[in-house]
């Protein structure tokens, strides 16, 4: 047993800091299970997941992920990555810009989730410099890297972030 | 309680037959908060829940979505929305056309895994005609569906479907 699935969903949250001791490998090949097991449109899974222990590729993750030092200062960083042709070969440009996309999110999603119910903490980075990343890992052609997970055991607790109050959001059709 | 998390990751399977009991307000709402605590770039939230009762709304989203009847055939429908500009006046194209995807495919993750954790089941459905689902939604100009998830209590169970290897699409740099 590791932790309740709605107590994870609410109580992830985004971890910057991570302790010095390094992330089983055990514990991170779960972490990949859980993002296989994610759903993908016509169960095409057109992931790849990139698992980088090294200390140059993790400094060169950093910088491209607009020098957030803290990318490389985690133990482990695992890039998400996607090739939108597999999911474009069957469902063209929806498949291309939107089910690739979606089904990558999903599986960085129980990523993240897996890695609390572990104890682990985690950070979905967004904001790199795809070239960079590409260069960085040596990615074949056709593969995009979509997120950036620095993981490691927490260093710190971070409060909840302020959600949109639910009226905002929700619409009920009756 | 209900579910452990790494459980509910790998147990979760697309359920598409649904017992006709009505699924509970308070059980919709519990989802919706899991939605809710989905992570997003910035924090932005871009996203919009639409839950659907109507009967003719839902056989209109079903024949919406290439006429998959089981949509209507859900006691509720979730149909999840987001505001891509919301994101792009931040962060632009990237916000466009990446985050505001994943933001709301991370929350679409996190409706499916409670949804299993609450003994409810539920589908992703993405392929649909979106000008019909905002027709059939009334959805306000700016507000695009990216996923149509119909919930009930589940009247079948399904075997896993195949994964793709670790071997296949896991690399690690040392």
């Amino acid at each position: 047993m590791t932790k309740d699935v709605i107590a994870a969903i609410l109580e992830r949250r985004s971890v910057r800091r991570f302790q010095p001791e390094p992330v089983p490998h055990a514990a991170v090949g779960r972490l990949i299970d859980a993002a296989r097991w994610a759903p993908s449109a016509g169960n095409i899974q057109p992931w790849q997941f990139y698992v980088v222990y090294n200390e140059r590729k993790k400094k060169e993750l950093a910088s491209a992920a607009l020098n957030q030092r803290f990318v490389s200062e985690a133990p482990v960083v695992i890039v998400v990555c996607v090739q939108p042709e597999m999911s474009a070969s069957r469902y063209r440009e929806r498949g291309r810009n939107l089910y690739a996309i979606q089904d990558s999110a999903a599986a960085v999603q129980n990523i993240l989730l897996a890695a609390h119910g572990y104890g682990l903490g985690a950070c979905w980075v967004g904001a790199f410099d795809e070239a960079l990343v590409m260069e960085a890992l040596d990615l074949p052609r056709g593969l995009v890297p979509v997120a950036i997970l620095p993981v490691g055991y927490p260093a710190e607790e971070n409060r909840p972030p302020a959600r949109r109050p639910v009226e905002e959001i929700v619409h009920v059709i009756e």
